[in-house]
Formats: structure tokens, sequence, C-alpha cells
């Protein structure tokens, strides 16, 4: 049985570790300081297990084409030091293995569909809601790219302006979905940190109002099967409910499908991997990895 | 060389045509009448070449998935008399050739693709506003899909009532995306129908404004490699030069690549299919449902 290896860069932390799958993973955490400190200590770590081929799931933006220049790289992130970061080279040349490498979000997404809510699936969404809010998604059984890849947290949304007049905290855009509704705007909005407003406080209700725009507007334009929502945000499970019943009064019944019309319980779900999303699914980016290695 | 058939199912007519491609089309447009009397004129125009495949690209809301009871007919739709036609099957067994069918917006980002403004794009978006809105998309080389397919029109966009009382007319949603930004809609608010108001009314830049809003949501969540800007309002080229102002305003820098950031008359552009997207994506339809057919 092959051993996997799997990163997942955030940057506040990167969690690594290394296993067959959510049974057996050996899991080492390391602070983000500089790209050179961090990433010794992930490959030392990493060098303690023989693996076939190592995951990827980081924070963007990326470069992730293959035959672009700067593939493998964080591209223009304001975190200092780690514009123009080369990720996927560098563990590539120190482990001597294939090396998966995508978005964080996208590579939770993958992690769902390999081990966790919405295993074999051919068509999710995963949502991220916390520090900032990201997606990732697989179309076709595919995890989705194009141009560059998905920056679904800053999408707009109606901003109602008498019910809520906070004018939203994003440096791009002001009141986009992540500056409305991410952790920071919620705790910059009612003055305390989501986790301790209680769950009868009106912070919820106009939560769930922005997240199930979002969701409704995902759902309409990539029409998943299943949509999970992570993030230290979506742990409050309480907004589960509040969310799937305003998307379905915004819906309105427009479309017709039992998945939407009767079991929304099942259609808007929080991860089956928990915390683990990221880092199982850097291990499925590993598997891919390999299995696209031997394909060519 | 192998002739194609194709037919592009709309509300109020069905264009069919075979041929090759856009050089030689042979073309016949009836009325949308009852489903019998339409489908036997299409049938019996098509019997007139020696077809290798055909395919449909239909209004919806369709069953497009292969393995389903309903597959290949439209199945919701409040027009009198097609709620639960089968379009597909009737046409496969009529003619006894292999048969696509998607979407009509599906069809013309695939048309698109094939002969006009994406020619061989692996990811692209294809919006048409016109009577309704609608979009279709290619991503990762294959049309989207998913649940059931998108209905990108009825997405929520931020509606600024102090500038925009209008409430929306959407019978669903109100002021969603179609509801705000379609013909009708357009006819509604300001009293005469797109194409008679001169181009320095206040009713385009508004126009731009949501529409553009509406790309900022699309790019965002599928980042498509280009984005192909149909239908009837559309044929007001200089809403164009608008939107792509409003759409570089409302991303302000966030998304950092030369296609967004320089190159942005190339990125969101009119079809290159003019009026025949829809048409020569059935075609191309049928040529992807004879490749299917002999790959089985």
């Amino acid at each position: 049985m092959n051993l996997f290896g799997g990163i997942e860069a955030g940057g506040t932390k990167f969690v690594c570790g290394f296993g067959t799958g959510p049974g057996d993973l050996t899991i080492a955490r390391y602070p983000t300081t500089t790209p050179d400190e961090t990433l010794d200590r992930v490959i030392g770590f990493l060098k303690n297990a023989e693996l076939a081929a190592v995951g990827i799931g980081s924070f963007g933006p990326l470069d992730l084409h293959r035959d672009s220049p700067t593939f493998g790289r964080i591209t223009t992130t304001p975190k200092p030091g780690w514009a123009n970061c080369e990720l996927a080279g560098r563990v590539q040349s120190a482990l001597g293995v294939p090396v998966g490498f995508d978005t964080d979000v996208n590579a939770a997404a993958l992690g769902e569909a390999r081990w966790g809510a919405a295993q074999a699936m051919s068509d999710l969404l995963y949502l991220t809601v916390g520090t900032g809010i990201g997606g990732g998604a697989i179309v076709g059984g595919r995890l989705l790219h194009g141009l560059v890849h998905p920056e679904m947290g800053h999408i707009r949304i109606p901003h109602d302006m008498v019910r809520d007049p906070y004018p939203g905290m994003c440096p791009f855009h002001g009141d986009c979905l992540e500056g409305l509704a991410s952790g920071p705007a919620m705790m910059r909005r009612w003055g305390k940190p989501p986790e301790r407003l209680p769950a009868d406080h009106p912070a919820w209700a106009l939560e769930a109002h922005y997240l199930a725009a979002a969701v409704t507007n995902l759902s309409l334009t990539l029409s998943p099967r299943r949509i999970i929502l992570g993030g230290g945000v979506m742990e409050q499970a309480h907004l589960f409910p509040l969310i799937r019943t305003e998307f379905a009064r915004m819906l309105n019944g427009y479309v017709r499908h039992p998945s939407i019309e009767e079991r929304l319980d099942a259609y808007i779900v929080a991860p089956g991997l928990a915390g683990r999303s990221g880092l199982l699914g850097a291990l499925a980016l590993a598997e891919l990895a390999l299995a696209e290695q031997a394909a060519r």
C-alpha cells in the first residue's frame, strides 16, 4: 500500500501528514514563518516516511498551469516574504516524488470527495467561511481550474444597507461576500468574535442570509450535487438550518430536483472530515499526482 | 465528410440546419406550436439529408442525465404543451442516428468553442442577454452539467434601490439578474424596448452595471478564459466597453492575469458566430454524439 504525504499550506500554519488515509495519519504542524524555515521543517518531517507522492493544498493565489514558467508558486500574496515563493518544485526536488499542487479549497473539495461528505461525487462545491471565504469545486469529476483558479469568496451579493449598515471590510471590494460574511467581518460588525455571539443573536440570521445568497449563486452557476460548508464560522452548527431555510426561500422553487426540493439537509452539509478536509485533500492530491504520472 | 444536423429549440421558433460547419449550412425555421407539429416539421426537414448525427440545443429546464428515465426531455417549462416533452428520444427514433442533447446556452458555448470567438478554449462562459438571461460553460474542455444544469440567469446581484427603484420582474425572484437586466426588464423600466433607447440613455450605464456584476461573479466562480456575451440586448455593441470598464472597476485588481489586466477587450467579447452560435452549437453537439458513440 502506498504511503502519501500531504501539506496544507496556510497563512498562519502548515499542517503536514503522511499515511494512506484518514485512519493512519501521522501529523505535524509548523507555524508559517519564512518560506525557507517553514519548508525546511515540512520537508524534514516528510522525509521520515517512504512516500510515493506528495500533495500540497495552499493559500494563494497560485500558478496552477503546468506549462507556465512559474508553475507551483504562490504568486501575488501580500504575506511578507511569500510572494513568488516556489512550493511544488522545491518539495519535488527535495523528496524526488510526484507532487500534486492546488488551492487549499480545491484540496478540501477533493478530500471530501475522497473520504468525506461527498464520496465519489462528480460535482461538488466546498466553501470555507473563516478568516477569509474561499471556494473549491469538482466539476465533471475534475478539480475546477481555468484562466487562474476560482476566487468565489469575492463574489458580489445583495447588501441590505438598511438592515446592515456595516460597509464591509474587504480591502479590494468593501462589501463583497468575504467583506460582509467572513469571521473578521462578523467580529468588526458586532464587536465580538463569532464564537462568542450567542445562538439567538441577530448576527446569525444576517450571516445565514449572506451565506444563503452565496450558496444560491454558486448553486445556480455550478449546479453541484452537494455543497459542503466548512471553516471556523461554520463550526457554529446552528447556522446550517438557518442557511438551508434561507436558501430555499431565495431559490423559491425555481430549480426542480429532489435533492433541493426534499433533501436540503443532505444538499448543504458540514464537512465529513471536520478540520482535516484540507490535509486529507492534500493526501488525495498526492494520489492523483501518482496516478497522473503513471498515465503519462 | 460527415453531414450533421442541428436543432436550436426555442420557445418561439425552432431553427434547424444541416451541413459540416458554418460554411455550408442549409437552414430552416419553424414557429414553436405544438410539440407534435413542430417536431414533425423539424424531422421532415432533417430527413432531406443523409446525416451522421443530430444535436439539439434546447430551452429548458431539461433532463440531461443519460441514466435517467426522463433523459432527453424538457421537464417543467410553463410553456403550454411542452412540459415533459420528449425531444432527444423522438429525434433519435425518427432519424436513427446518434443524438446530442444539451441546453441552448451550453450548445452556444460549444459552437463558439468549435467555430466562433473561443476556438479550442478549454474554459469559457457564454451568457445570453435577451428575453431571458442564461449561461452555458465549458469547464476543463467539457460542457458544464452537474445536479441539473446551470441557471446562471437567476443569480442575485446587488440592486441599488436608490439609483434604480424598479423592483425587477422575475416571477420567481423579483430582482435577480434576469429580473433586473433582461430585455423585458429594460422595456418595463424605461417604457421602450432596448433597441429604441439611444446610446446616451442612462439605461445603458445601469444595464452595464448589472451585467458587470454578473460577469464578475461568474468569472470569480468559473475562472473562464473568455466570456462571450450574446443575445438580443448585447446586439447594442456600445454595451461592451461599458461592461468591461465596470467589470475592471468591480474586480479592482484582485485577479492578476494579463487577460484581465491588459486584454479585457479579448476577455469579454461578442459571439463570433453572430446569431448562429446556438444552431452551430447544436451541430457541434451532433459531432460530439457521434464521437462518443464511436468511443463506446
